[in-house]
């Protein structure tokens, strides 16, 4: 076999290796997420006509020649309801699509030229995409797997028990469980109660905007919807030192009842997703709503940082992590992404970036060390608004044009994104009111986006050289 | 050690044995398993107090101490909801309790004194009693463990597409699937548009009364919904001399997607439920709402009757079925109950029984051949009405007093229930038209009921000698 055709060969079965990717789509309710992956498959599906997709070289140069949806690989698993978002987005007027409540699946094969021809000249290629999506919260359930019930309960005691807005919405719960005693026999009528009273607390926070919700099951419960499984909640003022006494008290008393089932709940609702899907994670694109955590106010701002820095740390396993070794996931590159900064005029989208990397901080470090390569970016999957120059008190200012989601026609001069960690005096100062914007109608053409393409180049674009 | 207290000794420790309990209520819907599970808990609740159980001896003779709820053994299944049903019948008016949808499951421990007693004197025992409620829809996916995708479809196609009341209500199915070829290429949208279509044609004949209804998934999805494994659908016209051609098509035809979709559900929805629960069941009993049917005219009664034949499949598995070869499943002993008897005056109650019978004919011949002890009785887990004797045209008859559903103070003189099942001439004749009543207010004392202490005396009885 002459050299140059064997070398063609082995790189074809080089790229054989490559052609499959799966990428997840994460963040927290709200974030984004179906507009998000909506977006996505629409500008694939568009590529080589309307899109525009000027950051993917691929799309660039003329050598994505487009993508259709195929068989999932997985069919337990629900379908992400593509066509029902498209349908939403097209009503008149268009609104948003609903949003998903836990895993969905959805495979592409996409169409591409590659960059450089080789000897066998202008073949085309195939790139299997299996995108996933999944709510955020159930990341924050990772540091479960780190903690037994009692030192999960002593990492809660000042969650539900400091004061602030969080606080009272468990007012009644802390009045319910102030009766129990660990050595108690175990009534389960009253444990029902009890958890109930937690679970309708972690149900009006996250209705008031908190994030750092725990845990993240007990807000969505599905088929264990009244299992006993669903039915713990943290002992307030237990210790550790306590622990070898409790661990003795009888199998039918409070405290090993209720550890018990935070056990349980942990082999089996925790880790299966971290077996069964997580694992197997190629690429990852965490997105996250700044504007919205700023108008929502300083308490859940700072909910919202630290919900994130527990979300993240399921991406930054070192080596040596837990979750490494339990379960050896193999996200390579990451992307962390500002939705919604249509949002805001086009001068602020930088603030909006630093903002985002102030905001993870600390997990990017990890992130770093843990050699796992990540990019911040701020993008609107769908665009919702025109930015316009206005002239105003003698000089041109940058202003959004938009339709809000009550229906008004409006034109606005957003606040400025600050460019870090607000501070207490800032937020004396100065509070936040970003609108909600409809999307713009959508006729035949792709959806219209900032930066959507910078993100696929990041994710998939080296797949497709 | 001397003889007797050895014996005595070697009793304890096979009593022992015997200690434990599984006990499975399931039937149709709307056959009244919650009525049943919480009369039952109730009635052995207050055994030794108010409750009448003069049907089953251990009550009888005063040995039957009571009964406490205990934690459940596998904390992931939804416990029963008990107090929930308890408090519906507590209104005012009292409103029978929201029916169940799943598995549930509640762990009773109930003590007594031992019939004859031991030389160690009066000492008293516990039975653990664990109690299943689930649907029976699920066992009418039975045959499809006993079916490849192309012979179920042959068998469902004399039923969505024969005339009749359920005929019309796949009309729309049965239109989408007629542009279908098994060898055209799988197009992901146009399935689940189809398989939509065959959802809603299985919900609108549950709606309207029928049940013999596959496959039961379909009725509800849970955390399912929107998977691919949901949207398969037989394809018409299909004939089992042709499997070598469809065998042979290419993997995304739609026959071979299909097929696998039918393949996925058999192995991992069917299957599971009797792996997990099934096979460790001990005693069961089947709910039957023969009046119901009786109700509901001649069409839906031939459907009830070959759902029942179905259902009962699962219970009649001889050594060489399938079934058993599958899961040995242990249940011993099998109760067949037609429920709400106090819709009938109580000199109908033996045609109601026999009746009950006829309906199940078939499987109880398969039954008797497969060697299962079965009883079939009639009963009211919770009585709705009063008989009364009335004097009419010169005659006492015998009638009914009770509250309607919608309220109305009533007394009635229900219709005669047939004692064998009723023939085409009988439908002409005479339709039936017995009334729905709603629960009799509920004070403190046990709920009222009509041989339920019968149905007692036979799942549990002799476990409480």
């Amino acid at each position: 076999m002459p050299q140059p055709l064997a070398r063609e060969l082995g790189n074809l079965i080089e790229r054989g290796r490559d052609r499959q990717l799966r990428l997840a789509v994460t963040g927290l309710s709200r974030a984004g997420k179906t507009a998000f992956l909506t977006s996505l498959v629409h500008q694939l599906r568009h590529a080589g006509l309307e899109a525009r997709l000027d950051l993917l070289p691929a799309a660039r140069d003329g050598r994505l020649l487009g993508a259709s949806r195929v068989s999932q690989r997985d069919i337990g698993v629900p379908r992400f309801p593509y066509d029902q978002a498209l349908a939403a987005l097209s009503e008149t007027p268009p609104r948003w699509p609903d949003p998903t409540r836990g895993i969905s699946e959805l495979r592409l094969v996409i169409r591409y030229r590659p960059a450089k021809r080789g000897l066998l000249g202008g073949e085309t290629r195939e790139l299997t995409l299996d995108l996933f999506d999944y709510p955020g919260e159930w990341l924050l359930d990772l540091p479960l797997l780190d903690h037994d019930y009692l030192s999960w309960s002593e990492t809660q005691d000042s969650r539900q028990t400091k004061g602030g807005a969080r606080h009272a919405m468990f007012a009644e719960w802390r009045r319910a469980v102030a009766t129990l005693a660990p050595d108690d026999d175990a009534d389960e009528a009253q444990l029902a109660t009890i958890a109930e009273h937690f679970a309708a607390g972690l149900r009006r926070a996250r209705e008031a905007g908190f994030a750092d919700l725990q845990p993240g099951r007990f807000l969505l419960p599905g088929e264990l919807d009244g299992a006993p499984v669903l039915q713990f909640f943290p002992l307030p003022g237990l210790a550790s030192d306590q622990r070898k006494t409790l661990e003795a008290l009888p199998e039918n008393s409070v405290y090993r009842t209720l550890a018990a089932r935070y056990a349980h709940y942990r082999q089996y609702i925790v880790k299966p997703f971290y077996q069964q899907h997580f694992r197997r994670f190629d690429r990852q694109i965490v997105l996250v709503d700044v504007l919205g955590a700023l108008n929502a106010g300083p308490e859940r701002f700072d909910d919202l940082s630290r919900a994130l820095g527990t979300l993240m740390q399921s991406f930054a396993y070192g080596k040596r992590s837990l979750l490494a070794r339990l379960f050896a996931p193999r996200i390579d590159r990451l992307a962390i992404a500002a939705t919604k900064a249509d949002h805001v005029t086009p001068e602020q989208h930088g603030r909006l970036v630093s903002l985002l990397e102030a905001l993870l901080a600390e997990p990017l470090k990890d992130l770093r060390f843990a050699d796992v390569p990540v990019r911040a970016l701020s993008l609107a999957s769908i665009r919702a608004t025109h930015s316009r120059e206005v002239e105003q008190r003698g000089k041109r200012s940058p202003a959004l044009a938009g339709t809000t989601l009550v229906g008004d026609e409006v034109l606005l001069f957003p606040g400025e994104v600050p460019s870090r960690l607000p501070d207490a005096g800032f937020w004396e100062r100065q509070g936040f009111d970003f609108p909600a914007f409809r999307p713009l109608p959508h006729d035949a053409g792709a959806l219209p986006h900032i930066r959507l393409d910078a993100a696929l180049d990041w994710l998939i674009g080296d797949k497709l050289q």
